[in-house]
């Protein structure tokens, strides 16, 4: 039987895990931020009422099975011209059109997921429409993803709370997936705007305690300003570890491997340091090594992190 | 070996014809008008200088192979909220999209037929960016099919010639399909916004002349003011038999089956009606008789039209 894992997350992140997992026989499911409020997600958000396409597109996408390439550049393709469209992604388009047309966000994403040839399940972790909160180490309350994420605010000032308003219920389907799984991934991704506002929704602690599966958390690669800003993978793992209770989670995977100067540089303008680690305690187990991709874009290599998945579960 | 039919026009009136015939053992190619240039088609040609998707789109749904019935749904959607998406059509969306991936219009209808599944081909009857232009008897000139087809000018004023500016000459493609076919289906369809606009392509007379295809013309059922104002079916066999040449129709299909009242009476309301005969000419062979469908809108049954074409090659 094919293992069953479980992704959740956000953003790019997800994409970078669960496209490294597509290619082992494994029973997938990504469960879903739908927190995001910013670009062409919170436009159409705003405009027709929907729940957020945008992270559900991106994991759409890294589970697609179709060997057209054309068809992922499409569900990505972002409109750069045109007065109404400029800044759309089509992909979010196509999601928007199918809510419309079946009634129900969740019909929307089977419907897209065949059209994809998805193989696998995407799973908005809520169905319920909340924005996300922050308050800062100084009082200041920011409402919103995109201005949490984005910040106009003192960047070094540390993020003190994060919740969701309303209150979302975990949907059911993500609590089954969970309990079913073999092994919950949480992260990589933006710790306050992408992996938080899955660990917030009511019953996700629950659903995560309950489970009997190995719980293993990503830990970034960098910093993040405004978010993150000095940032140990202490300091992340601490994050996580007080959302779901102390003990459960199981291993925390950590790089140390260096990117070349060159990679760090255009970083460093960003405000956004290499992540490191000191004295690690021996529970949650840490697995230290080189997750690092090779070129571009300081990532995580999509089959490192699988290749050391599976070896854990 | 299948029966090679081409099917020349735009709009509603080609989707009539090969939804018909694509139920039978036939290769179909249509060859599409490209003078469109309203509503979402008209806002991405004059945003992205493509060509106009619109007729394109409703080919493309019309060979559609797939048993996915959400697909067509989803292609033929027309947004009806969002500041810059409101009467946009998804489908024209998604063409738009494909030629900015491909880099070129005829790659993005060949994507689109992947997508959909598409039986056939779809050609655009020339690659050139033309606008259609009228003038009417009284001197008047009109700028663009859209002005043309919802007039603001006196409808009961006769069009007395179309064409097109600057010149288009016939996509070698289209020309092609022509010289290889065992039969050439022109119309139905509004007559000098879907139909004229293809025959006006520099280079259709010759590949029509050239063909030893049957070339049969479908005639409209219902008049339309402002275009075919008090046309009888004469006034549109003329007109297309001027355009392409006296000798080149072999046959012409003209409904003779009265609609009930209660279905005309709507089109009444919008000076539209019922296009009746008298002597006709023996050449070209008229084929008279019911091709009606029974239900809603007034149109030519596909099935119908589907048997006597095939009848008549």
């Amino acid at each position: 039987m094919k293992k069953k894992i479980v992704v959740i997350g956000g953003g790019t992140g997800v994409f970078t895990v669960l496209s490294g997992l597509k290619n082992y026989s494994t029973d997938l499911a990504a469960v879903v931020n739908m927190s995001d409020d910013g670009g062409s997600t919170g436009i159409l958000r705003e405009e027709f009422g929907i729940l957020p396409p945008g992270d559900i597109r991106r994991a759409l996408v890294a589970l697609s099975r179709s060997d057209n390439k054309i068809l992922s550049d499409l569900f990505n393709f972002r409109f750069n011209k045109g007065a109404g469209l400029t800044g759309h992604n089509f992909g979010n388009l196509m999601i928007t059109a199918l809510e419309r047309i079946t009634g129900d966000f969740a019909s929307a994403i089977h419907e897209a997921s065949k059209i994809l040839s998805v193989d696998g399940r995407v799973i908005p972790v809520t169905l319920n429409n909340s924005k996300l909160y922050a308050s800062l180490e100084d009082g200041t309350l920011i409402k919103g993803e995109t201005n949490i994420d984005i910040p106009n605010h003192d960047g070094r000032l540390k993020i003190k709370k994060v919740w969701l308003r309303p209150g979302a219920q975990i949907n059911p389907k993500a609590k089954k997936a969970i309990l079913d799984a073999r092994a919950v991934i949480i992260g990589p991704g933006d710790l306050f705007t992408s992996i938080m506002p899955n660990l917030l929704v009511a019953g996700m602690k629950e659903a995560l305690r309950a489970s009997k599966a190995k719980k293993i958390y990503i830990v970034n690669l960098m910093t993040k300003f405004g978010e993150t800003n000095g940032f140990s993978a202490e300091d992340f793992i601490k994050v996580i570890s007080d959302a779901i209770g102390g003990e459960s989670l199981d291993y925390v995977i950590i790089n140390n491997k260096m990117p070349s100067l060159a990679r760090l540089k255009k970083y460093a303008e960003e405000k956004s340091l290499l992540i490191s680690h000191g004295d690690l305690p021996p529970k949650p187990t840490p697995i230290v090594g080189d997750f690092l991709r090779n070129r571009e874009l300081i990532r995580h290599d999509p089959d490192k992190l699988a290749k050391t998945i599976l070896s854990l579960i």
